[in-house]
């Protein structure tokens, strides 16, 4: 066996496969595609240089979309005093539990503790105070993109950590209608970048009480379904009504020169992003990225680099793609072997071959990550075929995730059959729900799913609830998920 | 008076002057332009919308010049244990009395307490000592973008805030050679930056031991000159030697297969920059921007916007602006004096006056804020002519802020003239030193001044040491500094 071969086999042997232990398969594919590096701070992950490009691609794209629909970026202080965080009676107790506790600044203990943000409402509540007065500084749409801390018991990289990168929107509306429909526009937007930019199909829908933000009215979700069968909330979008601005006494002078309060919401999505990435597209081989966000779309691997004009060329065809996309040429003394492996370990959407035979006719050997279709491309074609090829693979990796997901969702008529489904078959559950916490409550000790959301797209699987047999209200999306 | 022109007279009237009241004329700005608010946690600023927007340009434009050279970014925890902080005797020493303190999560009491990050040498050791192994994994070129705390007594905003933003570049080289001639190559790029994007002449040196970052061998700093004769350090970078590296045991393998240190350097630059943007170019109408970093290159004022065809030609001149610039069209329905002083106070470079008689003439009046200088622009030739007078504003406020600071900038032969410069003329005060700490302490004590920084550019003022007349080592930048 060559040695290049032998690097490829040692480093493909070395992540464990999808089959064999999923949760396995995920760690091995974030440590060596590099995305991360655990750290000394328990519960905390370093995001490396190829981790970190990706959510600078996920920020610019999903940054332009919030500028488009009018959002403006702020930065709101990291630490929440105690007694700002308790004014929301719900908010301060879904929150209080897991925050970290600053008590000392340098050598003096402070004369009230402060924690490091969870999440802003209630440091946007207490700014919005301060500004609004008029129904001319309404409406205000702002976001924010920063770290937070939650205190998680168990921790998994990008999934669930203490600390994460997000972007929090936090609006503030002179009317519900116009509150409501914010929340809306914006899991629409969550909707569409997953589907657009990262090639994953969501379902949108509204979560159950049980499910929905500490403090708000009602929360909206866009859920996804990864390789595994487990459902991965990707995105919310809270409505809060006035009850943020009732306790935190926001009010401004509307037309008729009453004094009333605004209504609020808040959205926000996370560094989990790069987890359904790579439990909805990675295979045994490694990461596999949806064009719109890979670090390098396209890389050149130039075979037999001894021989006369291979390399001139690669520099060549690497000058002319970077006018198309974002390409790098892997001129190193690594094999192409060697190389081969580590691109796909890395996920990278298109592999050129470029070797001296090709050179002679012409042309060059596109290999696509997604399914391993090699296409023979003209060189005098370049910059039109490898966009082309691009799209190809977005549209690839969102038909066949698409595909999964429709396959592995069930639909339940009765208590037996849920658990039966939920004990053999990973994937969705859908079916009727009569409404009550208690029927929820039962679902999760017994089949042990929980509600993942009400689908805006509504379809009625029989009249009856899944748990009690009363009427049913809504058809429920149920799973296990992370 | 109209109501227009009393609007304007209002809003000027409540900044104070500078001349009056040089520190509560910054607040003024910062409040006034909307840069900031006050939060409830002490020390601690919220940035708002036309702050932050100005901070999201510097960030884009350096972020590219750190990518040009070859940097990439990361992301690290923002927690660091205590027994990691203590790693380096220097550096813990010169932190410790100034960090937040964690020492609980939820309700538990931590096993070992950790400070939020002051700065990031030590989680960045953690991971080199992990990832790196080879001389082939050299160089290591990285970034973050972050928020860190120290826990400040006195605050003032962008200048000093118990959390600020920043970046903080980290890097590992195989030589210390490599490592020195990072250091300066960055220190190169701060300086570079603050004159082309901030119109902000700045002198590049070196820091004497005392003023040096906690850990390293050398500090490299560039200074620049307030409006009031005080000194910011604007950008530092430094020259770790192997410090570090021994200290949190950091070693590769040698192409001679020997087990080395490596070489370590960091860079870092804050939201402070947008503090020196304030007190160099702004004046008593408000904040002056220089056109890089302007959220708004210019603005649009229709004068007289119920004539016919006056908010129709706004638009379309809006249109075409937005090609080749920052542009807004303010057609709302406060006054045209109003909106002059409005986007006076917020610094836009230049507006632009439209009018039924300029449209009927196809002129539009192009007003400088750096000088107030009104040029008559044809409407055909807008695509040329406001990228030009974009790029005059830029050259008008860097020219306007290095010749006050030559004004500004004054040489001391001995104790007493120094004493009387200090207490006498706000600037710069160039003398000679002797490499005494002794010296640097009694000029501080006497003539409360500290050293700025060793300049590259050296002159020899005399031959003798400012403060004990020994022979001098070299000429000194000294100051009053913020």
């Amino acid at each position: 066996m060559r040695r290049a071969d032998m690097a490829k086999e040692k480093l493909v042997k070395s992540i464990t496969s999808m089959d064999e232990d999923f949760a396995k398969w995920y760690t091995d594919v974030c440590i060596k595609a590099e995305l991360i590096d655990y750290s000394s701070v328990k519960g905390c992950m370093i995001i490396r240089p190829y981790g970190y490009a990706i959510w600078e691609n996920i920020q610019s794209q999903m940054d332009a979309m919030f500028k488009k629909t009018g959002h403006e970026n702020v930065y709101m202080p990291m630490f929440i005093p105690e007694s700002l965080l308790q004014k929301e009676k719900d908010h301060v107790e879904g929150f209080a539990p897991e925050v970290a506790w600053v008590t000392h600044g340098g050598e003096e203990k402070l004369e009230e503790r402060m924690c490091v943000r969870p999440t802003s409402e209630t440091l946007f509540c207490d700014h919005f105070k301060n500004i609004v007065q008029s129904y001319r500084d309404l409406p205000k749409l702002y976001n924010q993109w920063c770290s937070v801390v939650r205190w998680e018991k168990t921790t998994r990289p990008f999934l669930r950590s203490r600390e994460f990168l997000w972007q929090e929107g936090h609006t503030l509306h002179a009317t519900a209608e116009e509150a409501q429909a914010e929340t809306i526009q914006m899991l629409n937007v969550y909707a569409k970048f997953a589907e657009d930019c990262l090639a994953m199909p969501v379902v949108k829908g509204v979560k159950t009480a049980k499910e929905r933000f500490a403090g708000a009215e009602d929360t909206y979700t866009i859920e996804a379904l990864m390789h595994d069968g487990k459902a991965l909330q990707s995105g919310t979008s809270h409505y809060f009504g006035d009850g943020f601005a009732r306790a935190f006494e926001i009010q401004y002078t509307d037309k008729n020169n009453n004094l009333v309060h605004p209504f609020q919401t808040s959205w926000g999505t996370t560094t989990r992003l790069i987890g359904a990435v790579i439990m909805t597209h990675g295979d045994d081989s490694g990461l596999v990225l949806p064009p719109a966000i890979a670090p390098i779309q396209a890389v050149i691997v130039p075979i037999a680099t001894h021989k006369e004009g291979v390399l001139d060329k690669s520099r060549e065809v690497l000058e002319r793609l970077k006018t198309v996309c974002r390409a790098k040429l892997d001129d190193s003394e690594q094999s192409p072997g060697w190389k081969f492996a580590e691109y796909e370990m890395k996920g990278v959407p298109l592999r050129i071959e470029l070797g001296p035979r090709d050179i002679e006719n012409n042309v060059c050997v596109v290999v696509r990550r997604d399914n391993g279709e090699k296409t023979v491309v003209s060189l005098d074609e370049l910059e039109t075929r490898i966009p082309e090829l691009l799209n190809a693979v977005h549209k690839g990796l969102f038909d066949k995730a698409l595909a999964r997901r429709e396959k592995m969702t069930y639909d339940a008529h009765g208590l037996d059959e849920m658990k039966e489904i939920a004990d053999n078959k990973p994937g969705f559950i859908r079916a009727m729900w009569c409404g009550d916490r208690e029927c929820e409550d039962k679902l999760k000790e017994v089949a042990g799913v929980t509600s993942r959301c009400i689908p805006f797209e509504q379809e009625e699987i029989s009249g009856k609830c899944v748990c009690c047999g009363k009427e049913a209200k809504h058809m429920l999306y149920w799973g296990k998920a992370y």
